[in-house]
Parts: C-alpha cells; sequence; structure tokens
C-alpha cells in the first residue's frame, strides 16, 4: 500500500474544493498548469499529485476531467463512506465542531458524544446523545464506531486516549493540547490550536514569513 | 535573521508545556535523553531544538536548568507579548474559541471581534465586544491589533483577508477551509479542520498509520 505524507494528504480536500466550484461552474476541463497557478503549487507536483489518485489516466495536454477528477478524490478521500466517529468531550470546541459545518459533507457521521459533566449527560447535541463517559466502549462497539474526535483536557487525554482504543477506536482526532501515545495500529491526528497561534504569534512578533 | 519549519515551531509550545509541568513538580534539572523519550523524538534533535532558543548554552551532561529552559521559550515564543488580536466570524468556531482556554496563557489578547449579523453585533462574546464589519479598519488602528483570528465561510475568506492586509494586520490565523492568498509580508497559518479530518478518515478507511 502506498503511503503518503500529510502535507500532500491535506492538499487533496483543497482540490477537491476547487473542482467542486469549477463543475457548479460549467467547467468540464481543467490543466495542470492552472491548478497549478491556483494553489501556487508546482505544476509538477500538482500532476504528481492528481496521478497518485487517478484510476483514468489524465491526458496532461489536453486537460483533465473534472467530473472525473471529483469522482477519483471523493474515493480516495473516503468521503463516500460514512465513517462513524464518536465525540468525547462536549465542551466549547466539542459543541463548536457538532454544531458547525466542519463535520459535513466529508464522510463521516457522529453517532455519539460523551461527557463526564453529569449536567449535559442525556442532552442533545445538535440532534446527537451525550452519553455518560462509562458507556463509552458498549457505544463504540454498538454503533461500530472507528474514529473519535477527543476534546477533552489535557491531563484526561492519555486515559480517554487509552480507554478509546481498548474500546476498538482506529482513529483518534486529537483536541487536547499536548502528545498522546496511541499503539501503531491506531491513526493519529493532532490539531493543537494553541502551538499553531503560537508559531504564528512568533513569526509576527519576529517578523518572520 | 534564522528562520524554524512550521514542524519545529509547533515543538516548542509542547516543550515548554513539559518544562512546566516538571517545574510544578518540582524537578530542577532535566537531560536531552528524557525529553527524547518523553516526545520520541530523536536526542539530535531535542538538543538542537533547545539550542536554537537557549541564549545561555546548555551542560548536557549535567541536563539543563528547567526554570531558564521555560523563560527561554516563554521570550522565544513570544508568550510574554501580549499581541493585540481581532477575531473576524463570531459563529460556531469563533465563539468557541473566544470562550475556551485556548486563546489562554500564549501571549495573544483578543481585542475586538467583528461578525456582519445584525444580532450579534453590539453584544459581547466572554467579554469581547462584537463589532461591525465597517468598523474593521478603524477598531484594528485604534487597538493596535496585529494578528487577526478569520472564521468567516470560505465565500468571503479572501476578501476580509484583503481588508485585514489593507488595515494593518502581521499575521492571519485562517479557519476558513481553502486557499487565501496574502502578501509576503503577513504571515499565514491555515487550520484547516475539514482537511485534517479527510487525512484521519483516509488513513482508518486505507489502513494506513
Amino acid at each position: 500500500m502506498r503511503t503518503y505524507s500529510n502535507n500532500q494528504l491535506e492538499r487533496y480536500p483543497l482540490y477537491l474544493k476547487y473542482f467542486k466550484e469549477l463543475a457548479a461552474q460549467g467547467v468540464e476541463v481543467i490543466s495542470s498548469p492552472k491548478i497549478s497557478a491556483k494553489f501556487g503549487y508546482s505544476e509538477e507536483q500538482v500532476r504528481k499529485d492528481l496521478q497518485n489518485i487517478s484510476y483514468v489516466s489524465g491526458c496532461p495536454k489536453r486537460g483533465r476531467q473534472v467530473a472525473q477528477l471529483i469522482n477519483d478524490l471523493e474515493t480516495f478521500l473516503g468521503y463516500r463512506n460514512n465513517t462513524k466517529t464518536i465525540l468525547v468531550g462536549v465542551g466549547h470546541i466539542g459543541c463548536a465542531l457538532i454544531n458547525s459545518n466542519t463535520l459535513s459533507g466529508i464522510g463521516v457521521e457522529v453517532v455519539g458524544c460523551f461527557d463526564n459533566n453529569p449536567d449535559v449527560i442525556g442532552t442533545m447535541v445538535n440532534g446527537i446523545p451525550v452519553h455518560a463517559m462509562d458507556e463509552l466502549g458498549e457505544v463504540i462497539k454498538n454503533k461500530a464506531a472507528v474514529i473519535a474526535i477527543l476534546c477533552v483536557p489535557m491531563t484526561a487525554a492519555q486515559d480517554v486516549a487509552n480507554k478509546l482504543v481498548e474500546a476498538g477506536i482506529l482513529g483518534i482526532w486529537n483536541f487536547a493540547p499536548g502528545v498522546i501515545k496511541v499503539p501503531d495500529k491506531v491513526a493519529l491526528e493532532n490539531v493543537n490550536l494553541s502551538s499553531s497561534l503560537s508559531v504564528l504569534n512568533h513569526k509576527v512578533n519576529y517578523h518572520e514569513k
């Protein structure tokens, strides 16, 4: 199985968004140089990225079919898979993810939320039930959930991650601001918001780009 | 001026968090091998990272002073700078950022929010006033804001980014899920949440790590 760098994988949703805009405008064919100009990536990189996911060879001189590219990208990214997902930690960020359109249209379905706050257990967030933490294993198994969104404080993150792995979760999207360890078989994507803003703050203060 | 890769810069807040935990436990000295084991980075990388930001040379055989490391990291990351920051787009994600502790203790101060929804203009979010979009330039100048948090839909993102740059903003933390272009002098950090989850979804579905 070919593996991809995170940088490369993160370009694919951007390509997909662009091709959908083009399709909505009635554009049927797109060339690598045009894609390259849109994103500021080299033409070689664009060609390589798209060759990796295209099941039908492109015809670079005459451009690529936009509809085919959308189809290939949606398949590659799993947008048709409806991956069952749970969310742990219904605080500000957790609630915002459930209520916003961040999770819409990308092939994941949130089937349950979890929290340890008695005031929110038993309530619904955007139509999704909030369970107690001790129901974690049972709900994950019953709903066949494979992805977990982790929005708990750092102090609880490793302990909750261990429980998620034990219950059979295969991918963790971690918003806790620090390092958690998971077995090799479990995919981990860290979204450390404080770190990201710190990086920007450093750049602005030291006039780096 | 030395420049740093984003990957490297993003390690520094993690080191800082760890050293603060150690200090709270009364640990005064820490060795590179111990830091390396904690994070899973190579010892060489840890040494290089810390040498880059240390104003006092370390003494690797006897370890490094935790208090000095904290001081150096806080200076390097601008945690003492109180960088004036505004937020545009008081939707689910924008509100969550203001209400959560994501922005606390990392040297930024949100001095104003902006939205185009008449229902929220004039209200406060966690004590911070929400202004109309046409006050953007004036508030940025009056408050000497240099960082903008961009939480608007993708359709509005480039237009708002242009206005921010025109008003003198030097760094944009962009949550809109797509590509925006800014002049070279402006630092840009993209937090594309949908892309990040798509990457995880792909990995889980194709059993990549």
